[in-house]
């Protein structure tokens, strides 16, 4: 398995502090040594570091959490191989463009017998579960609204939708984001914290690390983080329960739908 | 207008020296201090770094240049803008998929009235000519082609037809490749130079660095590098003239069609 981190802001915020716990995550406090990756959005431009190697140990992963890049939308992700060799083209997050703007997908869990066809839109580069879901998502999306992007909720609907379907493959976390908005769908796992004034301090779990936020920070700043697994030992995180799909706006949740299965329909 | 920089390799080999002489171009020995870029493919994966500020000054690049990433294809580019702000979804190289592939796009040049129909298959989220001209391309390839990529020879024919189409909005210098084969267009100015045993010293024209290829080489091993202007002053760059395109494959040549416009047909 692996796991996620994103973060979803009102301000172009930098993730230091909270990259800082996650890389230790991927080999050092934890076992998740198959790589690991982030991706920024800054307007409409994104960037995307990825490696296939542990975070814990990795040049470049260093100067990530060190070099503060302002972004308002960030997924990042540490990878226990399940499906597909370690490599970097199994490396998430995986990023694609549709109606003009770029699309980051990072996955956390296992699909099974998830095959579905693909038209060719949106095709995969590496072997894994993962991007093909995001490959066909994101075919679905275009398939559904044609060349012009739906609205913020009727697209949120459609996503909610497509979760369905894939999450009867198995488990399905997610984070999704097109640098306007984040999804984050918590299949069986999966936290959030919203940070605003008053700030206060928080201490990293992965870490000996602490950051008081109220020295950085302004009084209309608003930052959501989410996280396969609480990063801090002194804040109150949010468990998100299993079967539900989140929708992040300007650092706050502001939709919630079920994913849940209802009892199947046995047929009249 | 800007820099391009290209590498073409037998065995995956580092760009570390190529891109110590390339970085001070980026606002130090010259000119181009509108953003720098560098696609590596690393088997089907690729990586991409990319940032909207000059290259001799970016941790980023400097972190680039010492870090030795083994890659067969490589593009780079350092930009001064012509068309479209200085920021991230303006700078080169931009990447997107088809046939499950990932295909990077750098271009120096500009172009004028390139305003093609796009059928929302490959749409640029920024604004310049480039992108458009990217966008284009692979639009007319998977028209073309449909969902299975074509022979070599023929994706070099079609790519040899929609570069004079496109050339004739103006300058269009580029480098496109898809990890496989790296494709050179000299619009007005570019030049490459095979290194094969037996290997000798080069020297770099912008940085007063030498290396001996002998020391890091087998006798197997073939690299082409291919810039806007030659790298360094001790070796034989072949000047590629104005209006031709290339296929590099293996680290090295395989063929070469004109690009410039015959005289124009009149009707019958």
């Amino acid at each position: 398995m692996c796991q996620l981190l994103g973060m979803n802001c009102n301000v172009p915020t930098d993730i230091c502090f909270s990259f800082t716990g996650f890389q230790a995550r991927g080999g050092a406090t934890d076992v998740h040594s198959d790589g690991w990756g982030i991706a920024f959005f800054e307007g409409r431009g994104t960037r995307v570091f990825l490696e296939p190697k542990p975070s814990c140990t990795s040049p470049l992963a260093e100067l990530v959490r060190q070099y503060p890049i302002h972004s308002k939308n960030v997924i990042a992700h540490i990878r226990k191989a399940t499906q597909g060799v370690v490599g970097l083209e199994n490396t998430h997050p995986f990023m694609r463009e549709l109606w003009g703007r770029y699309w980051i997908f990072a996955h956390n869990g296992n699909l099974l017998d998830f095959t579905p066809e693909l038209d060719g839109c949106f095709i995969p580069v590496g072997v894994t579960d993962s991007e093909r879901a995001f490959c066909w998502l994101l075919q679905k999306l275009r398939r559904r609204f044609g060349g012009t992007p739906p609205a913020p909720a009727d697209l949120f609907a459609a996503i909610h939708e497509l979760t369905l379907e894939i999450a009867r493959h198995g488990e399905f976390n997610f984070l999704l984001s097109n640098g306007d908005w984040l999804f984050a769908h918590a299949s069986t796992k999966l936290a959030y914290i919203v940070r605003q004034a008053p700030f206060t301090q928080a201490h990293l779990k992965d870490q000996d690390v602490t950051v008081d936020f109220s020295d950085m920070t302004t009084a209309a700043d608003r930052v959501a983080v989410i996280a396969t697994l609480p990063l801090t030992d002194n804040e109150a995180w949010t468990v998100m329960p299993a079967g539900t799909l989140w929708w992040f706006a300007e650092g706050e949740p502001v939709q919630m739908l079920e994913t849940r299965p209802g009892p199947e329909k046995k047929p009249a």
